[in-house]
């Protein structure tokens, strides 16, 4: 049993750190095809003190999660994303920054046989920062 | 048995990132509500190279522990720090960096189920940077 | 058993944060001491976009690496690394990001009680950080 423990442990953790200037902001093309709608209003509202910050936290979080997700190894289980990369959109970071996936990326989730990816975040100076685990 | 070690794993954890500059080195009020005497003498120690730096380090694994504990989910157990935040100085980042809680944030970590928090630093650059589990 | 799965969650952690210029990249000796050969061609290569960033990766990892062992607490293990630390050259990043200890760092991961070590990396703007779990 701590074997399985110790297991469970190893699979499916990931880390990223993303340089704020690397978001183009004026590229609505980028922003199309990489965040969701929902993402794009948390990231712009008026409440919100500073949108490249969110942006940039967002896009760590997201690669954050493909890396946990692609190195989840369950006995048995497929290779995860061995086509094409998922778009980053099909990755969403909700704006309590759980994460919820869609279209080609949740089939990928669920054939590595991940339930549940938990991400967590911190931006400071340039930087932004995301650790995330797959479960 | 292996859903409990995921959920073990799924459990408060929390990272964090602080640029150096944002610590503000001559404002004594700071210091007075954030950070105990012991780890003002651990950073401003003739030995210790980098007061700076320290200080930073100490301040990301405050934050990432705050974040591990806030997340840590035990089923039946009560919201984390659901009022006012804890007072930073609470959460003491010892000289062997393990965490020592005190006051509200010891109360909060004993409601929350939480019987360790082990985080890791790290300083290089303007940075510093923190990983937290709460176990 | 939830307690084994927590106490193998709370083993072994370890971050690193490096910024890129410090690899000193006109030194011979620093790498001489610090990577394989095989890591000096896989920086190198011809398709390796940039060898800083994938040398200051490696240089993270390893640094992570030496900490998860560290940490890892088995019940009556021996002290890891109590004497003079191990080369960093004896913990060695493949191309393939995957671990492997050598030598006097490979005697003291198996007298922890280590199994295997899992690092994740990533780099961006001026930096690299990196996560490793040992197991």
């Amino acid at each position: 049993r701590a074997i399985l423990a110790e297991q469970a442990a190893a699979r499916g953790i990931g880390c990223d750190v993303e340089i704020m200037s690397a978001i183009p902001m004026e590229n609505q093309t980028f922003f199309e095809r990489n965040f969701t709608a929902s993402e794009m209003q948390h990231a712009m509202h008026p409440t919100t003190p500073n949108a490249r910050a969110v942006l940039t936290a967002k896009w760590a979080a997201k690669e954050a999660a493909i890396k946990a997700v692609s190195s989840y190894q369950q006995e048995g289980s497929t290779p995860v994303w061995d086509g094409p990369a998922a778009a980053l959109r099909e990755i969403e970071i909700l704006s309590d920054w759980t994460v919820k996936f869609a279209g080609r990326a949740a089939e990928a989730v669920k054939k590595a046989g991940v339930s549940k990816v938990q991400v967590k975040v911190s931006t400071s100076g340039s930087y932004a920062i995301a650790y995330a685990q797959a479960l």
